[in-house]
């Protein structure tokens, strides 16, 4: 199958610049050191890609993306980075053979680990995003607690997610540090072998975390580029023109994608067309304008501005050879950990 | 079962509020006055129960949403009121049975529409909004080719799409008559016995459409309360309160919910949780401060800002009976309209 072929809007990834993506990454902060994120693209075909380059642990948001890891055998060691109030459906993960590690930041979240059947515990603490996690100097007595109650604490856990697209990079990186240095104290309280954090922005500059959090990195969007990420942006949403209007009087010529609001999360701003002016998004449409302009029928690549909620979007990624029309597709990955 | 059994977050339906604004909008425009948009729930038992309220004729925004409408038993008539490039699927289903009308705005569209198989089109009209449709002094020649091309020509579309909200309601009506003003002359070199057009914002105010495709005052969203309509917000996302951080020295106190950027369509902004001040939605949260502040495991009912995007996030919408934390769930229905 090509490209030509497909049905739009499709979401593609390109083979080449995905794998060196991965690669990449793989190199900076090899096996243990990353925790891949699987929120920033539900696809666990594209996890088993991560696995292929090293990384066993993995880090989820929500308790589908647990259950479809550990589905998929990838339940080596999973990252629950987030809080839940019935942790019931991750007991029966844990007891089907899979590691489930679950953040807890409160009394409430560590009974609910208790009564789910959960075994292993990090403590989420807030290092400066307003956001989950107990503040640093009650993480020790949260620990103990969970110790009481037969939890095994494996550390600490900490993100700083309003420094990931911070502009300046040295200020990324000294702020980091602060909210890292927060994140060590707490540990300090907490113990355990596990510092879990940052993301694809920082994760360069987060060396106090023994394991970084990152996603991103693998699909990107336009909004890391834009904070400097250099990885490749092997993530596109392709899509047909299908209307297309001439110049008139003083109003410029446009033309209508049938990708938009149903196809790219929006809350980054509207995604890019290279080499286009994009007016706006409608539920299924796209309207920008470009010299010259394209006709109806035409096939475009249109890069997504936040990839995360993009991705949740699409029921199926088409790995793809290439950037051109007639690009081979490889492969068709379900989207398999949507939904919640 | 129960409110309080469902896994958030989860959409949610009260049956009360979502059949008044189905009796409300029937009393308005009956039968075939008002053809309802599916692109605005994507939901096969909600457009039954359009049906229930008298109205045959459905429109719909993609391929899929044809196709799912016709698999349903709902195919007496649909209109596909989008410009498509190739028609093979749409053509499929009228061979099953279903009566299909698709838009054309261009020789292209033409083509592929004899090409899919199709046989009823109508001329989708630029009116005023820089999207698809063809300029109104030219729908004539297109509605002259199509039936040299032996299609049935049943008239016109076009949509006001810029003006559903226009704060001020009596230019929305003046403005809306200018559009429709374009619509008719078009109409006159066109022929046919439809004039297709129009959205909840301006239902009242259209008067110069044989029919009006609505779809949001079914389940609506601030966006079009905030823009006068009456209809009632029937739609909610339910959520649980994961994380909660007390006031501390300057900084107020918040609250953390488990809905975010991947359960809510985010073009209009922010969500809106009655009684607090949302502060920012990340990928699977919603930050946001009230007094008192909500504790781990309470539950809020979350009012969306654009309903159309939230809705094709979600697996399903679950119907239930008052606004209450033990609401019964009368139903739960696949929105079985997502993809393309």
């Amino acid at each position: 199958m090509r490209v030509a072929d497909l049905t739009t809007p499709a979401l593609l990834v390109e083979a080449g610049a995905l794998e060196a993506n991965l690669a990449d990454m793989a190199a900076v902060l090899p096996g243990p050191r990353l925790r891949p994120h699987v929120k920033a693209h539900k696809t666990t075909a594209l996890a088993a890609r991560q696995l292929a380059h090293g990384h066993q642990g993995f880090t989820c948001a929500t308790v589908r993306e647990v259950e479809g890891m550990a589905a998929a055998g990838l339940g080596a060691d999973l990252l629950l980075a987030n809080e839940v109030l019935d942790a019931r459906r991750l007991g029966a993960v844990v007891d089907s053979g899979a590691r489930v590690t679950l953040a807890i930041d409160s009394e409430a979240t560590l009974r609910a680990a208790v009564d789910g059947g959960i075994r292993e515990v990090l403590v989420d603490v807030n290092i400066g995003l307003p956001r989950c996690g107990i503040a640093p100097d009650r993480a020790g007595a949260l620990a103990d607690a969970a110790r009481a109650a037969g939890l095994r604490v494996r550390g600490v856990m900490g993100y700083e997610g309003h420094l990931q697209m911070l502009a300046d990079q040295a200020e990324r990186a000294r702020l980091t540090t602060e909210c890292t240095d927060r994140l060590l104290a707490a540990h300090a309280d907490v113990g355990g072998e596990v510092i879990s954090g940052g993301g694809t922005g920082t994760h360069t500059m987060n060396t106090a975390c023994t394991e970084i959090q990152a996603g991103s990195y693998a699909l990107m969007d336009t909004a890391y580029t834009a904070a400097g990420l250099t990885f490749r942006q092997s993530l596109t949403v392709l899509s047909t023109v299908v209307s297309a209007t001439p110049p008139a009087g003083d109003m410029p010529g446009w033309a209508v994608a049938d990708a938009g609001l149903k196809a790219f999360g929006m809350d980054h701003g509207n995604p890019t067309v290279p080499g286009a002016d994009v007016w706006f998004c409608s539920d299924e449409h796209l309207t920008f304008t470009a010299t010259p302009l394209p006709r109806p029928g035409d096939r475009i690549r249109i890069v997504p501005a936040h990839v995360d909620p993009t991705v949740a979007l699409h029921e199926r990624m088409h790995v793809v050879d290439g950037d051109g029309p007639d690009a081979e597709v490889l492969d068709s990955w379900p989207v398999d950990l949507r939904g919640w």
